[in-house]
């Protein structure tokens, strides 16, 4: 019997959550995992705890947190007044990979859009992550857009 | 001299953007524009302006509201816990393009930015918006990402 589980996020989690965003090739030269954490990890959670329309979701297994991502619902004239759902910072856990995990969590998270009453779930990802272009084609996701990005 | 001024929408700049919105090649298919607007482009400007991380921007020249643009302020433990500024619904009036206003618009929003502590600006764009590409990448914006979107 699995004992896996998707819930929002607390702030015990924080740690699992950073390590496997950088554990990642883009990631680990971007992120600090180490012990303890940056103070700039805490404050970033309380925003997004803080925040009504930020929802960051873990998925766990017993006592093992082994995926993340998270929810943005974004309110917008257009679409004719049609809210969007963002997801960002997706992330199974290395070591458990290929279990169709992924899967389902984004299955979880579209639920959680339709409910907000989403008319579209919208993402970027990285030119370069081609397992994850095929990973959100087969969930439907359609490559219509150029995603851009400005570093301040 | 120019009356040209940009400052966050009120209620009563709703239909002019909703005007611009459907005056595009894309937004034509999706927007209705008739008055009395539909009573979901007032829903979605009432969430709008009661998020404080969401801001719809115009930009005006005496009573005219010539361009438009929203920035979702994203919190998130990505990036350090750095803070993203994403932008959405970006609209020039038609007959005010060629002027360089869609650089005043977006060097006043990056600005906006930059105010917030964001480490990042993000947007997309529609593949076959081909002006766009080349007006985002002339402001600095690297086109890293594909952006995916599901329609539910």
């Amino acid at each position: 019997m699995s004992a896996i589980d998707i819930r929002w996020a607390r702030e015990t989690d924080i740690a699992a959550i950073v390590a496997m965003l950088a554990d990642d090739p883009l990631g680990q030269a971007r992120e600090d995992a180490g012990l303890p954490l940056s103070q700039a990890y805490l404050d970033a959670f309380a925003a997004i705890d803080g925040d009504p329309n930020q929802f960051l979701a873990v998925m766990t297994d017993g006592d093992d947190v082994i995926g993340t991502l998270q929810i943005t619902f974004i309110a917008g004239l257009s679409l004719r007044g049609g809210r969007r759902g963002l997801i960002e910072a997706v992330r199974v856990a290395a070591w458990r990979r290929g279990e169709g995990l992924g899967q389902r969590l984004f299955e979880w998270a579209i639920d959680k859009c339709r409910e907000r009453g989403c008319r579209v779930v919208q993402l970027t990802t990285n030119k370069s992550r081609t397992d994850a272009h095929r990973f959100y084609e087969r969930l439907g996701f359609k490559a219509s857009h150029i995603g851009y990005k400005l570093e301040l």
